[in-house]
């Protein structure tokens, strides 16, 4: 692990770091912050999934994350969203797919299956790296993100509710397979049988019986993307016939950008404090 | 005025506007914040100078003052930090001169002299327009910046202590005309006559008898520039031998960039609401 760059905030220290990824095949850049704590302490670790076209960068320059985490002693991690590199297969001119837009699977399909491998990266590869690295507990985990990072926070906290005993999310696609980004993205990735995006779609999870007790949405009600991509709606549904009493609030004017997202970020990281413990 | 964006933020909006300024002669982008409040009611006024090289963008980005705008329902003012367009002159390959770098100056040489106005626009110009645009009340201003910045504040609060009843800086040059980014930029703009500098130069600005109740200062103890550029033990003894009872805080640590800065910002403008009433 090579340290890119470490400034001092909030009485703790915001890092931003590389690695070589053996998931990915390519160097990874990411971002942690870890606040204030007593030596030999671990802390419980939240996990920030961007969204399209972001990098680390995004949320760890916008995200307002550091005061709550700094208050509440939670180590913050903030993966890119893609491979990156001169190697790696991208879509020219497509902001959704491609470079900056991995969402979060194990790419099936060629040529993206060997590098868009963001699942295993953000699941496996990189908290072992964090866990040997920083002063994690991770017995701690929650997760949380934006767009389609909280698309990737919503399927990755389903699959393995054990885990990340939190999950929220800031404006998700909740429902890739019946929107107009995910289908592209799903499609090209993981080839035409939809069978195969389920475990890649949060009510779709939750329809073949994924179940979490902790689930915190935002969204706001000014979003541009809100009724053609978003569509929080849907998981509503699927939390309400699922019984599970997931907490979806729409916040009124708010739209897609980092403003809305810091304005909630205390209330996400403090929510998840009290749940990692 | 021309709206370039607005987005709901901490339950009020953060704008972007752009104008014709008479004192530039150039079109002048800035941020304004307004925090949520009653209908009718007007708000004291924080002004926000940034630093070298940077926009309005900077701060509002990466500045973390939303929140305690919208706790102490103070109204925050972003300008940029010099005249833009093809027709103002440059200094190629210059960071710390020309555009990006107008350090508050009303230039007096040329070729500088038509658009370099800065001091004029942040004086003058752009508080009129925020006056007649915004719900502020003129009657209750503080002013706040970063190392360039913090230099602007410093000395225009010192100039007009009945107008801002509170001037805060982090990392501020406090004594340009015994530094090399002020020799250089007062010495371009102003020429070589240093008396013409002392009202721009907050230790000379003192030391000719300027007086102010209420001035904050943080300043980071591993901040690249403290020693060479900054040199804020110099504000320190001029205010000592005046009488001027300064908090000049040194931050152990810290550095010369916004996670410095975000990390004092809430109290910074806690203090100046405090001041402005």
């Amino acid at each position: 692990m090579e340290t890119l760059s470490e400034n001092r905030a909030f009485g703790g220290v915001q890092g931003v770091y590389s690695h070589a990824s053996a998931e990915t095949g390519t160097d990874m850049t990411f971002s942690v912050y870890v606040p204030p704590h007593s030596e030999g302490t671990k802390l419980p670790v939240l996990w920030y999934l961007s969204g399209l076209t972001c990098t680390h960068a995004n949320v760890t320059d916008k995200g307002e994350y550091r005061a709550a985490c700094a208050e509440h002693g939670v180590i913050f991690v903030a993966p890119d969203t893609s491979p990156r590199g001169d190697d790696v297969p991208d879509a020219e001119d497509e902001y959704d797919f491609g470079k900056g837009a991995g969402f979060y699977v194990d790419a099936s399909e060629q040529p993206w299956a060997k590098h868009y491998r963001m699942r295993s990266y953000v699941e496996d590869d990189l908290p072992q790296l964090v866990a040997d690295n920083f002063p994690a507990d991770m017995q701690r985990q929650g997760i949380s993100g934006h767009s389609m990072g909280g698309h990737g926070a919503l399927t990755i906290g389903l699959r393995d509710p054990d885990r990340f005993k939190s999950i929220s999310a800031f404006s998700p696609i909740v429902a890739p397979g019946q929107v107009p980004w995910g289908e592209k993205a799903l499609g090209r990735y993981l080839g035409g049988d939809k069978h195969a995006w389920r475990e890649y779609d949060a009510v779709a999870l939750i329809e073949d019986g994924a179940r979490h007790d902790h689930i915190l949405v935002d969204q706001g009600t000014a979003d541009d993307f809100y009724q053609e991509q978003l569509k929080t709606g849907l998981l509503a549904l699927a939390c309400k016939k699922a019984g599970i009493q997931a907490q979806i609030r729409m916040q009124e004017g708010y739209d897609h950008s980092y403003f809305f997202i810091s304005t909630f970020m205390e209330s996400h990281v403090k929510w998840h404090a009290e749940r990692m413990g």
